[in-house]
């Protein structure tokens, strides 16, 4: 018999493709099954986290945060959460969901700011201790309906944070490393079409969640 | 000819062993001679060095702060502090002095957390970019003595950060790393016996340096 996988899924792709919104169904359908549930979100999710959250999101900061210090930043943030929040749910059965996790570093500081997927590979290592995900949803979006989402809840809300004010290109190289992650995984990875009305997409993850995990 | 070493000069060793003293006294002398000077600290030097100083200074954080995540804020301060900070100064011809550098995270996080040498080096490799001091002294000082003076210090202002509530073998750990350090880089680094009067201690700094930068 096969091994379950770990109950540690994560939730990628860029900002305005539903990630929230679908960790929030996904959660909701978990514990109505009865099932305890952890939802957490990167950077942060631990009070040394949030800390760090703050920092890497402000817009515009003088001067700027180098690659290399954001890359620690993230890094010194879930090396906290991997030990102070992840393995402990985990070891008490708890289902955790997380809002981004290692294959963010990934896509935005090896596809968008060029370091090498060996190092980020690496450092992910030391990180998370040798943790990985049980199962990943990446939510693809083409840039601009991504835009398009992203400047209708700004209007909303307030401004874009300090990443959100990279150049086209750069979310570019973020979505093709996405689909490339996929690619390289396909048992860990599935790339949902994130542009699918909400419902749908909720109902592909169930089906995926419940398929996989046998619920 | 040699080329003459790089004009950032690093000082190590524990805590009450006399750096800041010594970095004052050297600035001063620089000075004198009307060379441009430029001293920082480390965790610290830039906005964001000073925050995550703050983070990695706070006693009894809860829960604790994981050794990996105290090793990537160190190493994000330190990015930082090369880029914004230290390469403009050498640029424009300034002498940089710091208290503490790359070799506090080798005699720190390896020698007293635990971490692999060879780790360290390509973290703080990546952290610096290259970037390594012309010159280094290590104050040397026996843990008693050290702890004396912390206790003095501490009677006088406020209460000790996080990284000096660890037990005496972290600090013994810490002191035999910076000794194989000293040994490592003979041409580099100085083992000075910091437990000798002030003025002997900044005489024999001073020799090195007016001897070895041809002041």
């Amino acid at each position: 018999m096969q091994a379950k996988p770990l109950r540690f899924i994560t939730f990628e792709g860029s900002e305005g493709a539903g990630k929230s919104t679908q960790i929030r169904r996904l959660e909701t359908r978990l514990l109505s099954l009865g099932e305890p549930v952890l939802t957490i979100r990167e950077p942060g999710g631990t009070p040394l986290g949030e800390r760090l959250r703050r920092l890497l999101k402000e817009s515009a900061p003088e001067p700027a945060l180098s690659p290399e210090s954001e890359l620690f930043l993230f890094l010194a943030s879930r090396a906290q959460l991997v030990r102070e929040t992840i393995r402990p749910a985990l070891a008490r059965d708890c289902w955790v969901l997380s809002d981004r996790f290692s294959d963010s570093t990934l896509a935005y500081q090896g596809g968008g700011r060029g370091f090498s997927p060996v190092l980020l590979r690496s450092l992910n290592e030391l990180a998370c201790a040798g943790l990985s995900p049980g199962m990943t949803f990446i939510l693809d979006l083409p840039l601009s309906e991504a835009a398009a989402r992203l400047a209708r809840r700004k209007r909303e809300s307030a401004q874009g944070d300090r990443i959100e004010q990279e150049p086209p290109e750069f979310f570019e190289r973020v979505r093709s490393s996405y689909h490339d992650l996929a690619r390289l995984e396909p048992d860990r990875i599935r790339l949902i079409d994130g542009g699918r009305p909400e419902d749908e997409v909720a109902e592909g993850i169930w089906e995926a969640v419940s398929h996989v995990f046998g619920l």
